[in-house]
């Protein structure tokens, strides 16, 4: 149903019509990806892939930059490494992919089965986290002080059999990167734990164009296994909390299951302490939500795949050849200029398609800069240039050497704004709240009468008093979780001074030593 | 038994006493890559898989240039897919990993079992190569002339169930790319096969410093459902071969088996002609294969983890701070340095071993360039250089700057001599061959009383009548294969005048137009 009101948009339902149809439409829109034939799965397709690239070359230098190697272990796990660490079995070997069978046959009905005399002795589990099986690598590595620290950092597929499945945010099947270290001692492995969470905090900030709070989680919101875990929380438009990435400080928990011991410069034997931290590819479901609009795709350029399309408008065939050779060119020019450690990358959309639908084409797929060039502008050496983050009709012309010289800097001006515009957002719909029903309330979506976004209040900044059945209280009436005890990633908000008040559980009333981030969760 | 004549190497056993199991020490003493606990499965190290991220960044760079794009498809294949076209089920869907259930549960002895409750309706397959899975989707992105052709390419693990497996060269899991491509006419889909083919074969040669023959494989050597197989074949040094990397001509065959049809200009319907072409870690055994001696791994510079070593030699503590000092400051003048895409990469070798004992360890890792600094290089502002192409004891005195300024053109020189020096190896083992008797000869070890290397003649040039039962019976008493029907990498060897001659086949005598590769394989 239509309403006569709303302009019209590039992307229907609305975002205020329904959140979760507008975003499997922008992920349709601006070709990023689909689902599978096999149940849970996703196709990646090359402008969401693109996507991806851009992301882990930027983590895997700092990764490295911070000393971290890469490596690769093996896709399948032994049933008898998960059983070896309790928590974690609770966690991870209840939902995931077992491999039984090593060959298929043709069956009776001529199709193929599982060949009944090629039984694994052992069933196989496709990895859901490498915790385990990197523990038996690091135990046979690990011998003497010598060989701590070790830094470890894999980039792999991981599979758990979800249910209810959304592109990016949940597949069963997705791609990550995971990094495992181990350590001499508690204080160092401590201290990784946190410069990794500063290393997903910055890349949030700086790359995603994206505020994100971060602090440990709750006891009931941990890794299976972890002693403490720590988290990069970011808000999305629906006002509902994304969690962009984990640290884990994993105490002697993993060691101890896998044997990873060292002999000390006493020559002592000790178990290693390690770490474990990753980011998945639903980091760009995070990117969609955070910064999409009812046009579609919004994308921070130093993650688009491209920076800017050049637009060739023709006035009959005679105009083609200059205007391509003036296009051909400018896209030289263009791409002889750095943005960050990348060139500046240029498409060339020459398809004989109409020019309006080739501009709605790009402004769903959420590339910074559109620009146009037709007979008239290679002869006033001129460009016509829209950008991503402006009305999809607002254009403004440019001499063309203005537009070279100051690409960068207009790119540099689109990724800050969108992190401001972004922090605005979240600082907004963040808010102290010390009554339990105004809590209640702010969780309450407005009206479900007209519409199916059920936008609520966003992120609470309210006092728990520590005890998990308050919490457990919360989640099961409200849906609503602690993400985390914030301790950064908020300064110069207008509440950030409210943070460490000492103050009530909002539950219960008893005496509390700081606020935690409520909200509801992807 | 070791023989008192023998030079003493860092690698025991040598090539020439067993050749096989040089391999593996050679493997291990350069810490590339360990079995795992799950069978047939390999652990990639750091000093492995950096290797691989430079075979990948380049490939990826090379397949980027000719327009292809990366995307990602789902791990698991529905057994259905792989049903569909009958060569390729024949080839591929026999020892593969089968998934049968989705969740594991307490047993009755307190382990953990596959929930008989989670059984799948269909089996899903680890894939073992992905045309099925990418024919699917391929098959809903074509619609018409205008969304062709189709340029993809997938970095991916993939999983074949292999009985006897060896690191790098066959293990049950290994990672690899897969380009799949689709195209409106036939001419067009075998231009890209041998486009893609070409790539290969400047990789191996300008990177892996890797002479390699290409051409097509014979009908029983192509991959299951291609219409051709095209191949680069390089030879090892106990003169098998192995093949560097495929591209296939698919043909109509699974676009039919997927159905990926498209309307043409003229508004009738067409399948489409497909490609798929591929390499793999194998690359790394090739590599080592090709190259290494019996003091370990040598390395292409081109594909090395790091290219130089700087080894501070201390006289006492004293001299600790100056050393040290000078050799960061020769770390930093060295990555100002471009070589080919990449600075120079420096490793510093500071721990506190004994300085033979490092020299070695960094001999046996293969990395190009050894510099050690001592008290009086700093004084005489000079470095002492080794270089792994040389004998491991030879280094040369050299005035710093003069170091630093010809560290590219060294590095050039090294990679230029590695392929002349494979070049030469591989010519010299390969050899026109008419005579039955002596065929069998150039393929019997000469001895296999004092050694176990069984190294045999090489390369045989034969003529071959195109039967498939000479081919089968060479196979059968020999374990020697047709690698390809030669059309080019040879250009320039003492008998490249001789493959395109008429003659008889040698097994049976009747007429062949050209000569054919016999070689033994891995």
């Amino acid at each position: 149903m239509a309403k006569p009101e709303t302009p019209k948009t590039a992307i229907t339902p609305t975002r205020a019509q329904d959140y979760a149809e507008w975003y499997q439409q922008v992920v349709r829109a601006a070709d990023l990806a689909e689902n599978s034939p096999v149940r849970g799965c996703m196709v990646i397709k090359p402008w969401g892939y693109a996507i991806w690239e851009n992301i882990q070359r930027e983590l895997d230098t700092m990764f490295k930059e911070t000393g971290h190697k890469n490596a690769y272990f093996p896709l399948l796990i032994p049933k008898s490494f998960l059983e070896k660490e309790a928590a974690h079995v609770d966690g991870f070997a209840k939902e995931c992919a077992v491999v039984t069978h090593h060959r298929l046959v043709a069956g009776p009905n001529g199709g193929l089965i599982p060949d009944p005399k090629a039984e694994l002795e052992e069933p196989l589990i496709i990895r859901p986290t490498s915790e385990t099986i990197i523990g038996a690598a690091f135990a046979s590595w690990v011998q003497s002080y010598r060989d701590l620290p070790l830094l470890i950092n894999q980039w792999a597929n991981v599979m758990r059999w979800e249910l209810r499945t959304r592109l990016f945010l949940r597949t069963a099947e997705f791609l990550w990167q995971e990094g495992h270290t181990a350590h001499s001692t508690e204080a160092e492995a401590r201290e990784e734990t946190m410069k990794m969470l500063g290393v997903y905090t910055t890349f949030a900030e700086e790359y995603m164009a994206t505020p994100v709070i971060y602090g440990p989680k709750t006891a009931a919101e941990r890794f299976p296994g972890a002693v403490d875990t720590f988290c990069i929380e970011a808000m999305m438009q629906d006002r509902k909390a994304l969690q962009d990435g984990t640290s884990h400080f994993l105490g002697q928990n993993f060691s101890r299951a896998s044997g990873i011991e060292f002999q000390t410069k006493e020559e002592t034997r000790e178990l290693a302490w390690t770490t474990s931290w990753g980011v998945s590819t639903r980091l760009i479901g995070s990117l969609i939500m955070t910064h999409s609009d009812d046009d579609g795709l919004v994308l921070p350029p130093r993650l688009a795949p491209a920076h800017v399309v050049l637009l060739p408008v023709f006035r009959g065939d005679e105009s083609k050849p200059a205007v391509m050779e003036y296009i051909n060119a400018l896209a030289k020019e263009l791409r002889q200029q750095r943005f960050g450690e990348r060139r500046v990358e240029v498409e060339i959309d020459a398809r004989d398609l109409r020019g309006g639908d080739k501009q709605w084409e790009w402004i769903k797929k959420g590339i910074p800069l559109r620009v146009e060039v037709g007979p008239r502008d290679v002869e006033a050496n001129a460009v016509m240039v829209a950008r991503r983050d402006r009305g999809p009709k607002e254009k403004a012309a440019m001499p063309r050497a203005d537009f070279v010289g100051s690409i960068v800097s207009i790119l540099n001006d689109m990724q800050s704004g969108m992190f401001q515009k972004a922090l605005a957002y979240r600082n907004e719909h963040t808010k102290p709240i010390d009554d339990k029903r105004e809590f209640d309330a702010f969780f309450t979506p407005k009206s479900k009468v007209e519409d199916k976004a059920e936008i609520h209040g966003g992120f609470a900044l309210s006092h728990w008093c520590g005890d998990p059945t308050c919490e457990a209280h919360v989640k099961d009436s409200l849906k609503v979780t602690i993400r985390c005890v914030p301790q950064g990633g908020y300064a110069g908000a207008p509440w950030a001074d409210r943070v460490e008040e000492q103050g009530a559980c909002v539950v219960c009333g008893k005496s509390s030593p700081q606020r935690v981030v409520f909200a509801k969760s992807y």
